[in-house]
């Protein structure tokens, strides 16, 4: 067992609370959460948390791990011309390998960033969940059918696969994005999600352009295309969601569908700001996600959380827009249940050990008037002590524990690069 | 003498560009820039840069350091509202000590950040400026004259007594806004810089409401009213530049006014997006200001330099808008000239040693394709290594070294804050 004390902790059940309970954990789950009491047990690992704030980690509710290889490769495009004359052609190129090391250095980056799960869609998975596992890191795959994929029969096997591989493993069903996929894919996938009463996620609105072809298109928005073929019929969602219609807010309101956003990514392919302040107004559940580090460039929870929060203040006019707590909940709570990490959400006995400390002992969370604010609109990945998944301590003052030295990744992930760009 | 070697340096001067010299540092100043000669003197450090980024230091081209005091406290509030009713009755009641600890706090996030100088308006500057002073850290102080100051005879008092105090400190004319300072007050400004031949610097055209304020009672916006009585003879230039109208950008052109943006605090008080690509192409010089923790709330000079791109993109919906070489440019070295501080503007012989480090074998600046977009689009105040102001490292991994314990100036900061909030 491991002992974290001395500190305080950001509990969510309830309503969000900071309490100065003692958080043990017992193997990859959390066995107590209260006073100290009169006797303790023998602890493997006893942590101080010198005055510090344990919370359960960042959720990364979308994002594509692997895509590290094209990080400040080509910026400054437009989304249609970045996907189709960039991304797509080098993503051709991608082995196995690469996705491995990339995506192990992805995940170093989400461990630096207290995040503690991703929530990711992309290609060569055999090759991604094992750099996962190899790291100790959790992962819920996203399928992304389109119409690249050679068999839509794959996604059927690799949903079976994935769910039983690993604790740390599990898969969603997904298409990439309506302007990706057949009618007919698009149809299997919504029989899929039938068939096995799941969930299903894509890309969704994410620009006007994406919003206007689907309508010259279908007749319909995205949403209420997919909708009409009972693709969300067991719930799911979609990524970005910058240009709903009220009526789409309306529908992801009724079948509480998840809207994912990414702000960074939407702000550095121009393609707007999400409508938060009015999905949340309207009852739909939100989470945040990072999109991959291609369009981004930064994999860095704190930077979406403030965003998240300040782009609201100016979409709406209004500097009350946006507050604060309702980020930290879309980040830790949110996210875990648009995932299906039901257990990954709070600080409570009997949740999933996912947790992180941020050192409140730097100058930017000082002074202490109100922590969570200073957290969303202060924090850093300077502030990062520790991101601790399923139990096992995995970043802990800026070094990684991940079964492989950072050198040999970055020694990789230059060697393929240029390989690949060359 | 330092000696910074086996590592990448940015420089400015010709063109922004990336070399593999060596920099040594003697006192405060820039010695050699260039290859390993064949004999090496003796130095008093040699620092092993393992491939890591020399570059000028960030200049904070505008803020109010000591109102880390307000960080966290009055947030989700319209600028007006949070002026006069937060701001403005809690920062008379602060007092030199408070001024002096809570300045001491900004430093050490300056630092953090990569930030080697401030352009700073506030009040207490005797305090304020032992805080620097004391903590090795350069600022230059802008007078901040307005309407609650008892006599307009201080500013020229002060202007005379912190240009000669100190080799750290220096003074910049301004008033605080067009909003808060009479027109007699306004007219006295501009008389002092046509004394001193001194540049003069605002608050302008923050927010839509203060222009139309202006206009509804000059019958001009912000900038043309002080031009027409001589405030920008000897040029300076404005803070936020949110709300200007072509009339206003070709004025700040035509007399190489600064407008220095402050993208965060800009978007947390919901003021607007500032039109830097339209000033850019105009040709007005541009610099980078974090502006005060309380509308902010870090001083974290990666958020700004990641805003000051990616806004633009969305305001003219264009993913090619906002560049990151201008805005590395801005921050290094167009922040340096817009507060007079000339000699700090690039890694050259006889340049101020201002210098940073920041550390690329971080996952967030791998792999390295094109590290200025890295540092830009991706970077965050775990890459900085070390920072150092006058040729003395005050940061370096995590520490500081400016003459006393953070914890103490913690302590500090949180008595004062419940001395005052009680």
């Amino acid at each position: 067992m491991i002992r974290f004390y001395n500190g305080r902790v950001l509990r969510f059940g309830g309503g969000m609370r900071m309490t100065e309970d003692e958080v043990w954990t017992d193997g990859g789950r959390i066995a107590h959460v209260g006073p100290k009491p009169e006797t303790l047990p023998v602890f493997e690992r006893e942590i101080d948390l010198k005055g510090d704030l344990l919370l359960p980690g960042f959720k990364d509710a979308h994002t594509h791990t692997a895509m590290t290889f094209l990080r400040s490769f080509a910026d400054d495009m437009p989304l249609q011309d970045w996907l189709y004359q960039q991304v797509f052609p080098h993503e051709a190129k991608l082995t196995p390998d690469m996705v491995y090391t990339f995506a192990r250095l992805g995940i170093m980056e989400y461990l630096s960033s207290g995040i503690t799960a991703s929530f990711d869609m992309y290609v060569k998975n055999d090759a991604y969940a094992a750099a996962n596992i190899d790291s100790g890191f959790r992962t819920v795959i996203c399928s992304g059918l389109n119409n690249f994929d050679k068999d839509p029969g794959d996604i059927e096997r690799e949903y079976l696969k994935f769910d039983a591989l690993h604790e740390l493993v599990s898969y969603r069903l997904g298409i990439h994005a309506e302007y990706t996929t057949s009618p007919e894919r698009m149809r299997y996938m919504a029989e899929l999600a039938h068939q096995y009463h799941e969930p299903c996620f894509t890309h969704l609105c994410e620009t006007k352009a994406e919003v206007e072809g689907c309508v010259e298109r279908y007749g319909m928005t995205p949403p209420q295309l997919l909708d009409s073929i009972g693709f969300f019929d067991y719930g799911g969602g979609g990524f970005h969601c910058v240009w709903m219609s009220e009526e789409d807010i309306r529908l992801f309101a009724e079948k509480k569908l998840w809207a994912v956003t990414n702000p960074c990514s939407n702000l550095k392919l121009a393609s707007g700001v999400a409508p938060l302040d009015r999905l949340a107004a309207a009852g739909v559940p939100l989470a945040i996600g990072t999109d991959g580090a291609a369009s981004n460039n930064a994999l860095d929870f704190f930077r979406e959380m403030y965003l998240a929060s300040v782009l609201q203040k100016v979409k709406y006019e209004d500097a009350a827009a946006g507050g604060a707590d309702r980020v930290l909940e879309m980040a830790c709570v949110g996210g875990a249940r648009a995932m299906g990490l039901s257990d990954c959400d709070d600080i409570a006995p009997g949740k999933c050990a996912d947790l992180v400390v941020l050192n409140l002992r730097r100058p930017n969370m000082q002074p202490l008037h109100n922590i969570p604010r200073n957290v969303v609109y202060a924090g850093s990945k300077e502030n990062v002590r520790l991101t601790m998944v399923a139990g096992r301590v995995l970043y802990e003052n800026g070094e990684f524990f991940i079964g492989e030295e950072p050198e040999k990744i970055y020694e990789r992930a230059n060697q393929e690069r240029k390989r690949c760009f060359r």
